[in-house]
C-alpha cells in the first residue's frame, strides 16, 4: 500500500452507492452470526448447537426485506446472508459483506484475535457485486504485542486486497474490557472514550488501506448526569453530556477518514441520540444492527409474526434513527476525502 | 464456458443496476469516438485530428450531467468518457463501459472486424465499478469464414472474461451492407429484418455468454407505408407496418437473452416508435445515444450553449422515449431468465 492513500475510481463509485445523494451513511446492519444464534435459542429454549440454518436466513430475509429499502446500503455476510437475500436487496442499496468469523479466538488472559472467514474473500465479495469489504477487529490498546501483531496484520491483509480490487474497506472496531474492567459497569463507561479513540487513531493508519471506520459510540448514555431520566439510564453517572460531546469530538479528531457509529444492540432511542451526537462531532452516518431489529426475534419463528414486528417497530425506530442523521456529515465533505486527489472532481 | 448458461449473483446483482425496479432499461449511450470526432469536426470545419481530447470529453461531460439523470444506466467508453464523467454519474445509475476500438477494421472487399481497446479489459472495468462490459461487434451473415471466426473469437474472449469476474456481456450487434447494396435505401431497409435477426440468433448461442443483446431496430420506419406521413419518411415504401411488426418478433424470437435496441442516430420521434414497436414485441428496453444528444453538438464549443440544448432538447426527448418504454417486458421476465437456475428467486 502505498504511503499517499488515494480514493482509486472503483473505490469512489462503491462509496458513493453506499450513501445518499448528500453522502450521508444510513446503513442496516444484518450480519450477526453469533448473536444472532443466541437470541433464537433464547428465544426457543434450544440450545444454539440446535439452530438451523435455515431458522437463520429466514430472519435475515424478513429483517433485510421490509429495512433494506429505507437503508443506503445492507451489511450482510457471506453465511445466512447474501446469497439468500440478495433479491430483497433493493439495486440502488449498497451491499457490505462482512469477512471476519463470528466472535473471537481467545489469546492470553483475556485478549481477542479476529479471523477470516474460510473461503471469504474480497475478490468473492467484488466477484458477486457487492459494493465493500467490512471486517470486525478487536481491539485493546494494552494487548500483547503478539496479539497487536495479529490484529495489524489482519487488516493489512484485507485492506490491501481492497486496495487491488478497488473494493472500499470498512473496518469495524470493537474494544472490550481488559483486567478487572467488565462490560456494562460505570467504570467500562469510563474508559469507553480513551479506547475508542484509541482504536480510530490507530486504523487510520494509511498503511491498513481503511476507507471508512464503524466505530462504538465513544460514551455510554446510560452513565450521563443529563439522561439520568431517560428509560435506558442505568442509575449510575459516569460524566456529564458536556464530556460525551468531548469524546465524539476526541474520535472524530482521531479518526484519518470518515466514519460511522454501530449500535451495539441499545434500544432504539438510546441510538437516536448516539447518532445525533455522533452527527455533531464530525461522524458520517451510521451502520445500525439490533437496535433496529432485535424485537423481531421476538416473533420467531412465525414468518408472518416477524413480518409485522419488523414493519411495526423496526421500519418506524429505522425512519426515525436516519432523521437523527441529517446532521452528519457528508462523506465526502470529511478533510481526507477532499484532501486527495481522486475521481471525486471533474 | 459452461453449455448450461447461469446467471451468477454477480451478474444478476449488476444487471439489476441497469435497470428500473421492474426491470426495463432505459439507457443513454454516450460511448460515441468516431461519430462525436466527425460531428465535432463537421461542427467546426476542422480535420477530425484536429479535434482534442478534451473537446470530447466536455461534450460527454455536458451530456452526462443533464441526461445520465433520466436514465436508469449510461454507456461510457474508457477513453474519453468514464474517467472524466464518473462524478456526474448518479450512484443509482448504472455504468456499462464499451470494449471495442471505435470503427472497424476492413477485411477482404466490404468485411468489418471488430478490435478491442488496448488496455481496456473487463477486469479493470469491474474493478472500476461500472456494472456492465459492452462490446460491439459488426456482422454480416454472408462474411468470409476468417471474419466470422475472428468476430466469434472476440466475443468469446469477453463473455469468458466476464462470465470470470461476474460482469454482464452487453453485445451490441451492428450490421453492414455488403456487394451492391448501400445503406440509407429501401433495398437495405429490405434486408435489414433477417440481418438482424441473424445477428441475434448466432450470438444468443450460450457459447458466448452474452447477457444482453443490443441490436438494431430490425427495420427501417422511413421505409414503411403506414409511416409514410411522418417527417422522417423517405417516401419510398419497403414494407408496411404488419411486416415490421413481425419483423420485431422475428428478433424476439431468435434472441435467446434479454434485448434492447440502438438509436443509430435516428431522431427522437422515430425513435420513440422504434421502442413501442420492441417493446411489443419483446424487448426490455433501449440504449439511446444520437437520437437524444445530436443536437448538443450544434452548441459546440460553448459550455454554456450545449447544456441548454442538453436541457431543452434532449431531457425531454429522454423522457417521450422512455414513456415509449412503459410496455417493454422486463429482463427478468425473458424465458431464458425465467428458465434457469439464478440468484433471482429465493
Amino acid at each position: 500500500m502505498s504511503d499517499t492513500p488515494r480514493l482509486a475510481p472503483g473505490k469512489v463509485r462503491r462509496l458513493r452507492r453506499l450513501a445518499d445523494a448528500d453522502g450521508r451513511f444510513a446503513m442496516l446492519a444484518i450480519d450477526q452470526r453469533g448473536s444472532l444464534f443466541s437470541m433464537i435459542a433464547a428465544r426457543t429454549g434450544r440450545a444454539e448447537a440446535d439452530v438451523a440454518d435455515a431458522e437463520m436466513t429466514a430472519i435475515k430475509r424478513v429483517i433485510t426485506e421490509a429495512v433494506a429499502p429505507l437503508a443506503t446500503a445492507v451489511l450482510t455476510d457471506p453465511l445466512f446472508g447474501y446469497p439468500h437475500t440478495a433479491p430483497v436487496i433493493p439495486a440502488d442499496c449498497g451491499v457490505l459483506v462482512a469477512g471476519e468469523v463470528t466472535g473471537y479466538e481467545a489469546a492470553g488472559d483475556d485478549e481477542r484475535l479476529s479471523t477470516l472467514i474460510d473461503g471469504w474473500s474480497v475478490a468473492e465479495t467484488a466477484r458477486q457485486g457487492a459494493d465493500a469489504a467490512k471486517l470486525l477487529l478487536w481491539h485493546h490498546p494494552d494487548a500483547s504485542a503478539a496479539t497487536h501483531a495479529h490484529q495489524r496484520a489482519v487488516a493489512e491483509e484485507v485492506g490491501a486486497a481492497c486496495a487491488e480490487h478497488e473494493v472500499p474497506f470498512v473496518l469495524e472496531i470493537v474494544t472490550y474490557p481488559m483486567g478487572a474492567v467488565r462490560k456494562g459497569t460505570a467504570e467500562w463507561a469510563r474508559v469507553k472514550p480513551s479506547l475508542v479513540a484509541d482504536a480510530a487513531a490507530t486504523f487510520s493508519d494509511p498503511r491498513y488501506g481503511v476507507d471508512l471506520l464503524k466505530l462504538e459510540f465513544p460514551a455510554d448514555l446510560k452513565y450521563v448526569e443529563d439522561y439520568a431520566d431517560q428509560p435506558y439510564a442505568s442509575g449510575e453517572v459516569a460524566y456529564g453530556l458536556a464530556e460525551v460531546r468531548a469524546a465524539c469530538e476526541a474520535v472524530d479528531a482521531a479518526s484519518g477518514v470518515p466514519w460511522v457509529i454501530l449500535s451495539a444492540g441499545v434500544d432504539p432511542a438510546e441510538f437516536v441520540e448516539n447518532v445525533r451526537l455522533v452527527g455533531e462531532a464530525g461522524a458520517s452516518g451510521f451502520l445500525c444492527g439490533r437496535a433496529v431489529w432485535k424485537r423481531v426475534v421476538d416473533g420467531f419463528p412465525s414468518e408472518a409474526a416477524m413480518r409485522e414486528i419488523a414493519r411495526e417497530i423496526s421500519v418506524p425506530a429505522f425512519e426515525q434513527i436516519r432523521a437523527a442523521n441529517a446532521g452528519a456529515r457528508p462523506w465526502t465533505a470529511h478533510p481526507y476525502v477532499a484532501g486527495v486527489p481522486s475521481a471525486l472532481a471533474l
